[in-house]
């Protein structure tokens, strides 16, 4: 049995629940509120869990797993149909590179922990934490569109013509620029893949206005 | 032929070294300095190699690599003695968990182009940027000491009694601690590890200290 950790709001969380819509693995998911009770992440219950207090989680019969690149990449060995990695090894380098371009470059900067050390350590006002916010999606997407539009690899997917890990990254980091109003106009391949995965139910089912903890 | 683009004191391309030479694989490294020529990273010629415009990128004789983590993968796929990560799913699911836990979770938190843009976006002092630096390292080290603590799979190294890529990300970590002056007295564990780490000539040779390009 597989029990989820998740947020409906956190990106990394939402990479994982595409990943298991994508392999229609039977699940439950336990929602923990990173804003709610000084963050649920932050409870005795949960740091059992997950010691370094971030979701998502995943807790498998034998271990729990952490990080969600690491819990896809175990998914992906573990329930190999559909597979998210290519079956060869410059394909695979060339597809964790480009979810890692999303999951190192782009996401962690514009974390709920750093964007409130942002406003209470630096007091940088809203207007400046969304302009930072905004910065690294546009940097990093800029990166991403380039890697995108200069390889043949580059398919109806980010890498040929069936969803990947890094379709399973892409797709959360569109939805944060679209809620910091990042014009997506210069990033034709990120928007035409985004369009394309929202047309797939797996996606649908694993977006954050899906979840039973959105509101 | 496998070439290198590296910068001596960058710490993702200080993984790709390690496995380089964990691996004792024969190769060529480029220096691409990041802050000599107003970032040599920006230059044309490295934007063909790179066009997310970072260090590392690996050549081979059919592809341009990027990213430290999927660089490491592909060595390990494609070189696979010594193995980097376990036999098992779940304790390669063990090692990426906490090789991204430095790699998502601390060092994109605190690199060049990010300082960058805390001192004249936001007009941060040196203070309060080390301040920001030795934070996300002191985050990050704590839970990461909470995992190797709390897991018996733990052993002479991150995990079990041989390097794996979790080192890899390690020890490029420590020494960026050092240089913030960050106390390792409350990561007992992270200290042992690293100390044992560097008594090995593959380590030594792949440090900051030891490159051509080392001011």
């Amino acid at each position: 049995m597989l029990t989820l950790y998740s947020y409906f709001r956190s990106s990394a969380a939402f990479r994982v629940r595409i990943a298991l819509q994508l392999k229609a693995l039977p699940h439950e998911v336990i929602p923990v509120h990173l804003l709610r009770n000084g963050g649920e992440q932050h409870s005795q219950e949960f740091q059992a869990v997950n010691p370094a207090a971030m979701v998502p989680a995943l807790r498998t019969d034998a271990a729990t797993l952490r990080q969600s690149l690491a819990i896809l990449e175990f998914l992906d060995e573990t329930y190999p149909a559909p597979p998210l990695l290519p079956a060869d090894a410059l394909g695979r380098a060339r597809v964790r590179a480009l979810a890692l371009t999303i999951a190192c470059d782009i996401h962690p900067l514009n974390n709920l922990r750093v964007l409130r050390y942002l406003q209470t350590q630096l007091q940088i006002d809203e207007e400046r934490r969304n302009a930072w916010h905004r910065h690294w999606i546009v940097v990093g997407f800029a990166a991403l569109e380039r890697l995108l539009q200069s390889d043949a690899m580059t398919g109806r997917y980010c890498h040929g013509d069936a969803p990947t890990l890094a379709d399973c990254c892409l797709v959360p980091q569109v939805f944060n620029a679209r809620r910091l109003q990042v014009p997506l106009a210069d990033y034709p391949t990120i928007a035409r893949i985004h369009e394309l995965c929202m047309q797939s139910e797996a996606f649908r089912r694993a977006a954050p206005d899906a979840q039973a903890d959105a509101q």
